[in-house]
């Protein structure tokens, strides 16, 4: 064995990220209460969270008000009612929200830095819309946010296709490039390569990358440790992985694993008691069978959604004989 | 990237192993219908596994018949009764029982190979019983059977311990030593770390590494993944991952994995359908939130399938404290 037991110690650097409303909200319009959404802030001061993601900054002309709830478009005032007394430096927690490219009315949207309770924009998009995503990037950061480059579904697109985004982010003012697993597909050896790829990208002062990963094979905590060890600085986790679909990185694990001792588990677990478990009643998420199979075939989790909502929600051979058939 | 996606190939020397009868009858004290352990062989033939464990060879005197099943012993009568008609050649299934150190009546209870349905038998032992399990193994492959190693709860030992294990069971006949993480307590780094010790002392023809995982974490498949990366060549799995607390390595994440195309998932999705989900009702397993934190803390998951058992049961808030203050 080697002498060196990396399990005991911690990098300082290494910040993570709650994402609970912005990525729960998708799987119920983020029609959240103030008073969960709330919960989720408080817990995440208390557990010495360094980022907590409140929603996606989308456009209610996509997402109409009277079906979406507040943290689809994360205006402004929705914001103050529930973050007003927000207080980074005294809380050590900043506030971040997403806008996705093609969804997002972002020359209007979004505020300068100083009108605002959010200090971090993380703008989400697909390969093709890179040219708009760097525009975006370039806005939030002169409208004096800190930025994030999130490429999803990067395990549908091919290494060219990879290569030409990061060509084009690169120059950005985005601190950080996030591997976005958003099929739960990849496992290690795909975690590797990208994060070798993503970090030799971004390699410079002030620079890092993050990971960003869905439960669908049950790998989403380890593929977030493995990016962790090779040396990504900026993880996501979601409450109780609480999140479209199989889910995300559930928080209370990688709070166990991570060795910093700023980060306390204790008020993670009062939320899953008081807040999170309720919400079963209503909502489903999590590694279930037709998720699995979703992973395992890289395809997007809307069929698996669908079958869930249907009457055969538990005939995972038909389900299974569905997806094969349309693969 | 490299020039190399292994992800789309296979090794043709990789077995699996189901354990949902073993493992999963530390649930139910083994009370298995035979109906059931028979769907289950059935499943494993047709999805092209490689071997069963049907249950434990175990003492009668500590585990008394009228409170543990058939498959808490495994006698002959009993194996054949439900797989009388088994075949090795025919089915490309062998089947195994576990034969746990200091809770066996191995001298008796183990018949020559030729009278019976089983050809594997695997000594499990912690490593203060290392000696005693060097006896079954050499008992075992003097009546015949393929044997294995199974050192336990290896998460809790000393280095210097581990190779004192290894020192002794490496000349024994044993042809597969198996990372054994009975609290599901390890992750990626430790497991190479593992994995590359045992592989180097079983170097030799005919000697293999394997690797019996547990879900405390989410991390199961992950490190049975891993395992098989550094090559581990015998991959443990349950159905569903039914196994005590957090449960196991779920067979149908390791069979949508590999590629080799001998196997075959549809008929583990029915099984999941027909015979595991209706278990559901009266049996808990996977990776609960208790399960995480006795894992965290690489303790026998007991504790929390107390808390389970309790009233308290979803106060995760309570447990946190209690394990917090054990410890």
């Amino acid at each position: 064995m080697s002498d060196h037991a990396p399990w005991i110690t911690y990098r300082p650097e290494l910040t993570v990220l709650d994402c609970t409303i912005r990525d729960g909200g998708l799987i119920n319009n983020h029609l959240f209460t103030d008073q969960f959404v709330r919960a989720v802030y408080e817990t995440c001061v208390e557990a010495g969270i360094d980022m907590m993601e409140v929603g996606y900054k989308n456009s209610p002309g996509i997402f109409p008000k009277k079906e979406y709830g507040p943290w689809r478009h994360c205006y402004e005032d929705d914001l103050q009612r529930v973050f007003g007394d927000h207080d980074d430096a005294a809380t050590g927690l900043a506030l971040c929200a997403m806008a996705d490219a093609g969804k997002s009315d972002w020359k209007t949207q979004i505020v300068p830095r100083d009108q605002s309770v959010l200090s971090i924009i993380r703008v989400a998009f697909y390969a093709p819309q890179v040219s708009e995503a760097v525009e975006m990037i370039a806005h939030c950061h002169a409208m004096g946010y800190e930025t994030s480059a999130n490429l999803m579904a990067v395990s549908a697109i091919t290494e060219k296709e990879i290569d030409t985004v990061l060509k084009e982010i690169v120059p950005s003012p985005a601190k950080t490039l996030v591997i976005v697993d958003s099929f739960g597909y990849l496992y290690r050896e795909q975690i590797d390569m990208l994060c070798r790829k993503y970090i030799k990208a971004m390699a410079g002062a002030g620079r890092q990358v993050g990971i960003h990963a869905h439960n669908n094979r049950q790998l989403a905590f380890a593929n977030t440790i493995e990016a962790i060890i090779l040396g990504a600085n900026r993880a996501d986790a979601t409450m109780a992985g609480l999140g479209r679909g199989a889910g995300n990185c559930p928080m209370e694990l990688l709070l166990g694993f991570l060795r910093n001792p700023k980060f306390k588990l204790r008020p993670v677990m009062q939320l899953l008691r008081d807040h999170i478990d309720p919400l079963r009643e209503s909502l489903e998420w999590g590694p279930l069978v037709p998720y699995n199979l979703t992973g395992q075939m890289n395809c997007h989790p809307r069929a698996a959604m669908q079958f869930r909502a249907s009457d055969d929600r538990d005939d995972y051979v038909k389900f299974y004989d569905q997806i094969i058939a349309e693969a």
